[in-house]
């Protein structure tokens, strides 16, 4: 649909997302003179209200998440990713309906063929290419740890963070020219230089 | 699904939905001597926060409403509507399903296969039975300013509520066993005569 560019960044918690989202919106700006709206989801839109329900979650019924995911991203297009891309600028955006697939369905267990065709319906932008940040549990719960969020970790289980990366590994394999793997474990710079390559190839050519 | 018995009730603001729902609610205890819980969407489960933002409304994307309709109607029947039918009660639960296909679908235009479809996915209780009130728009308009409501009108204007109407009237067509039109212009008492004889047919046969 775009004039723009529309990159998103996957991986599970402690991958790393923040931290490189914040180098590639830099270098694309700095090194490519290109304008970057960086923004995330839940909430990118400015009103917290159905972000702070997901953070709080305690659901009844599985099903309710999902659709406050999908009514947040609603928002986030109309408001924020869409003008964007309509005005050219390349929009950089940590998770989004891959999220939706690896958390929602290959995590909490909704049918993936539901996941996807609500979001085909409601006819929002497909991201252009989506970075997945590949990071090993270990290490990925040890940075949890380390910044005091390991409540995360207890409060969903190690599997389910394994099963969450179970479903980023199906996407690859089906879109892998969209939906590219990258691995993340060790030092930033060094995973930023692999991302780099990433983005030369994807805006350079 | 149920060992209870799923009643909805229906109609346009206006249209004396709480009035009758309240009669209804006693007789079918008084008379027939069986459980009921009546409730209402959105918001019936205790948490309103879902409704506060429906209230709100100011949406920039028109599905972003009927996503969290469903969000608040998935946790109503998980909490509330079908604990409440396993358990054997009448359920007589003002606005539901039908709701959200004359309004957000007839009243704002959302494709009706699409509403249609996300609930039948997200395989909620469907009504036993559902009682339209249907009252003419001035006489549902008159009732509205009477209660000093009349901002609600204005704001969607006489056109959006013609078009709910006849939502309701398609529905009444189509599932003529289900959706049974009641006329509810007039005085209340005589409104509910017409719908006790209702009652009995499907209550008492």
């Amino acid at each position: 649909m775009s004039l723009g560019f529309f990159l998103t960044i996957e991986g599970i918690d402690g991958s790393g997302k923040s931290t490189q989202a914040g180098k590639v919106a830099s270098w694309i700006q700095q090194e490519l003179g290109r304008p970057v709206v960086w923004t995330r989801e839940p909430g990118g839109w400015g009103d917290g209200e159905i972000r702070d329900m997901l953070i709080r979650g305690d659901w009844a019924n599985s099903y309710t998440e999902m659709l406050l995911f999908f009514a947040d991203r609603c928002e986030h297009c109309t408001r924020v990713i869409t003008p964007a891309l309509l005005d050219g600028s390349v929009v950089l955006c940590e998770r989004y309906q891959d999220s939706t697939i690896a958390y929602q369905s290959f995590g909490m267990g909704l049918p993936e063929g539901l996941v996807a065709g609500v979001f085909s319906s409601l006819r929002l932008p497909v991201p252009d290419r989506t970075l997945w940040l590949d990071v090993s549990l270990e290490e990925a719960m040890a940075r949890l740890s380390a910044r005091g969020a390991g409540d995360r970790i207890e409060a969903r289980g190690l599997d389910f963070f394994k099963r969450v990366r179970e479903g980023y590994l199906s996407i690859s394999v089906r879109e892998p020219d969209r939906f590219i793997r990258v691995p993340a474990s060790g030092d930033p710079e060094d995973v930023f230089q692999r991302l780099k390559e990433e983005l030369v190839r994807m805006l350079c050519s």
